[in-house]
């Protein structure tokens, strides 16, 4: 990973300023509902959310650039304040960190697919059926059960969920310049593991290890039905990134029911201190946590699951159930409450997409310009439409925890 | 400083363009006032203000970046079109040019702040009581009568305001890679002058005679009560700025009362002719000036003044005062006027602030949106949140003075 650093290197307070809660709502931008015009934030009734907004700074997040797409990953570390395109997170590291794993600086991460293969090794199913969580667990202790480690290699073997599974090797010298074996569609073989270029004897070696790993489990899932083989993608090595103490002198705290969103707050340094099974459950392990921490990281999901699903209604419930939970959360009295997302994912779209993304930042130091909260009011909000990776500056500047710049 | 080019290498009009007068109220941009919801632009009564804007672009005005409070340094560096990052004055240098010092490339510049030191050579105030003006002087009197130069450096030492001065060296191979002597709190020893870094010889030299000079004062100011010490900080080495003619083609000129913008202005090459005792007296030496320049900065500082006593009042006062002087600056008849600031300063937040300012550009060429200047007119205005450094490239394009970019 390049170095990341704050814009401008700004000088962070050593005195303590204010406490900042950052409440995404995961793929919180929406598209106008063809029939009425408004999209799904403005369909909501979200009175709290609109209060609020009354005492905020409005603007429209980019959270990677114009036209972009982003990523969970990337979507989040911008709003962490890590440049998402400097500090782009493989997607393997990023599975090891959501299913718990402590990793370590040289670590090679990979994200495995069960699949299906024919008597002639060619792919016919890229998720083996889409086993249950159960069976998808069952395989992969088959797996642990008789596959045998390469001499001098660390393998870590998880479970994730159905025909998701993470691979991590640790050892002496890896690389993580590999190709994917999975070939992307059915019909074709998996692709042989490989280092990506020439010259990189450390991939090269590693890639070796790794098909030496997947022979291996094609024989031993021999009698499989469907979960047959592994396909291995996102090859990353992890690197660790300066962390929110170091960055911004701010002890942080990450609330997220799903791991993936913990990952990549545990990637930055942010405590994981109970995992919430519900949105009430998140609010209550926020409630707990309030005031021992500097810094919380709060994340509700639904909004993005419901619009992948194409459920425009769905998506304003979702909405509308964290606005009935937002009064918990005021009545904390974080001096910085920002509402955002890490994303646009528009119901009629069914996908993330590139849309600007309604965000809100409640202080005392706001500049309020509307009494509602969403898509139209934000582009006429004080903060105009800025760059994901500003946010955390806002922040900071707002909880009075950064210096002047310059004289 | 690191090149600083205007974005895309913009090619000047080798023919003469339009006249630029950019006014410039300190610290313009406020917060609104809890009873009101106004901010103080918008509780002034603005008439003039406002018949500009209505033949006006109208945009926000981001400094820095976002989140970031600027001093006045970059502030109006960035206003100058220089990046405010990149082209970083340092902070000696900066109260050289304030006192109108006349600095020659590698004059090594730091800020003094006299300090009291206890009998174990502790400090004891940082400020020494904050001595009036006249007994600040007389301080630095005492020292120049006593302070022998060491060889082959010349010594300046002026007097700032109250407890502050300033030091500027001038010799051969001089370095400014210099560590504060300033321990930022009382109860510790001053810090030994030393180079930041090894492998910094010219930086060791000045550092061995900064802390020869730091010790004779010490000695000389033996039977001061209170200002028994100097401390130093922010050690600058003075590199010439490209100019306004150089890079603009531009012949310039600053009106302003007070020297730190002097300072800023002269660093890139503007004529300082004439300094203005009052705000009528800043409009009497423009009109003075008129036609002799193609670019006026006139600076009024009362706005940021007023604002960090806190006065929301006396800021809106200010503002009304520049107001009532804006038809002598308009019947000039410039071809484009700017009128915007170097930073926020709310009066409720009682410092520089990161928040937009609010900017407009009258000329013939604007795009006007509303009939009053404000925050709220400017944040939905046809400039959008602009950075600082690109509004002189604005200022240059409404002056027909740039050639199109590419063919």
């Amino acid at each position: 990973m390049s170095d990341v650093s704050l814009p401008h290197d700004l000088a962070i307070h050593g005195d303590a300023g204010g406490t900042i809660i950052m409440l995404v709502m995961d793929g919180l931008g929406g598209s106008p509902h063809p029939n009425t015009g408004r999209t799904e934030l403005e369909s909501a009734v979200t009175p709290n959310l609109d209060a609020l907004a009354e005492r905020s700074s409005l603007g429209m997040l980019a959270p990677v650039g114009n036209g972009i797409t982003p990523g969970s990953g990337p979507g989040h570390l911008a709003l962490f304040g890590y440049d998402p395109v400097e500090s782009m997170i493989g997607r393997g590291v990023l599975s090891a960190l959501g299913v718990g794993f402590d990793l370590q600086p040289g670590d090679v991460a990979a994200r495995l697919n069960m699949a299906t293969l024919d008597a002639d090794g060619v792919v016919t199913d890229r998720r083996a059926g889409r086993p249950s969580d159960e069976d998808g667990r069952r395989v992969i202790e088959t797996v642990l059960g008789a596959l045998r480690a390469p001499d001098g290699v660390e393998v870590t073997l998880v479970h994730e969920k159905e025909h998701r599974a993470v691979l991590v090797l640790r050892g002496e010298d890896l690389g993580a310049e590999i190709v994917d074996t999975d070939p992307q569609r059915t019909g074709l073989s998996p692709v042989p593991a490989t280092a990506k270029a020439p010259g990189d004897p450390a991939s090269a070696r590693t890639a070796d290890i790794i098909q030496g790993i997947l022979d291996q489990v094609r024989k031993i899932l021999t009698g499989e039905p469907r979960a047959n083989s592994f396909l291995a993608r996102g090859f990353a090595e992890f690197t660790p990134y300066p962390t929110f103490e170091t960055r911004y002198g701010l002890r942080a705290v990450a609330v997220a029911r799903y791991p993936m969103y913990r990952g990549v707050a545990s990637l930055v340094g942010m405590s994981i201190d109970g995992v919430p099974t519900s949105n009430p459950g998140t609010v209550e392990i926020l409630e707990r946590h309030f005031g021992n921490y500097d810094f919380y990281f709060v994340h509700f999901k639904d909004t993005d699951s419901r619009a992948h699903d194409g459920d425009f209604e769905g998506k304003v419930a979702a909405i509308e159930e964290v606005d009935a939970l937002l009064p918990r959360i005021t009545s904390l009295g974080p001096d910085v409450l920002i509402v955002t997302g890490d994303h646009s994912t528009p119901a009629i779209y069914r996908e993330h997409s590139w849309h600007h993304v309604p965000t809100l930042i409640a202080s005392r130091w706001a500049r309020p310009s509307a009494d509602a909260f969403g898509e139209s009011s934000c582009r006429g909000g004080d903060l105009g439409v800025m760059l994901g990776k500003d946010l955390m500056s806002l922040a900071l500047a707002h909880a009075v925890r950064l210096d002047k710049y310059g004289a």
